[in-house]
């Protein structure tokens, strides 16, 4: 069973502990009271959900004997513009390069999304979780 | 508008870099090919709605001019048995030490997850989010 604790420390910074025994720091920004030590709340919704997927589709593409180079994903959020500012929408794009055909990324992706993912399916239907994919795009995206 | 991108390392090994500019490992058990360098995606989703109705609850309560001296919680999540395995049942046991009286700090966290916290709201309706809390409980419990 998923589980974690999270303190309170200053401002509005908050360490948590998974029940796995990793820390993490979550602030927010200065105009409301915090010092930007850490990454947002809702950003960290959508961290889970590329960590999530991204394991499933690793998972599904090493059983399909695919093999990839360099894989990452790009997770994109959008929320209510009122009060509760739920997401709404969510995309992931996800890039791969090597050897991958399109076919079995793209079933490995709807598998994933549609089935195996926890934190996909924990956030639908609220949120529209929609995606695109590019294969050996001409350049990778330098490291932000 | 939130973002993050995640990059494949390793293993199940991932790491993310969120839009404000923070780095997060994420990792999973050995019998299902991780290292466990860090937490699982579901306990983050966890970590992400304490966070959330952590720093509205803080931000109610200096509102309020209540004084708290000590905050935390904790988030216990349970899944669907099938898949998908989404989550449905959060509860979140808030604990306080100070002068706080009950009243303030029960509407506080009323705010927090029906209106004010995106993530708690972004998990509604699937998930069940329930609360506990208590203040100046006799021991505080010990770092995990």
């Amino acid at each position: 069973m998923p589980s974690a604790t999270v303190r309170f420390v200053d401002g509005m910074q908050f360490v948590a502990t998974s029940g796995s025994g990793h820390a993490i720091v979550m602030d927010t920004t200065e105009d409301v009271g915090g010092h930007d030590t850490g990454p947002r709340p809702t950003e960290l919704v959508l961290i889970a959900l590329g960590g999530c997927t991204g394991m499933d589709v690793v998972s599904i593409l090493r059983k399909m004997q695919v093999h990839f180079t360099r894989f990452e994903m790009e997770i994109q959020g959008e929320r209510a513009s009122e009060y509760p500012k739920y997401f709404t929408k969510i995309k992931v794009i996800y890039r791969v390069w090597g050897d991958v055909p399109e076919e079995k990324l793209k079933r490995a992706i709807d598998l994933s999304l549609e089935k195996y993912c926890s934190v996909s399916n924990s956030l639908k239907p609220r949120a529209e979780v929609s995606y695109e994919y590019q294969i050996n795009a001409p350049s990778p995206p330098s490291p932000t």
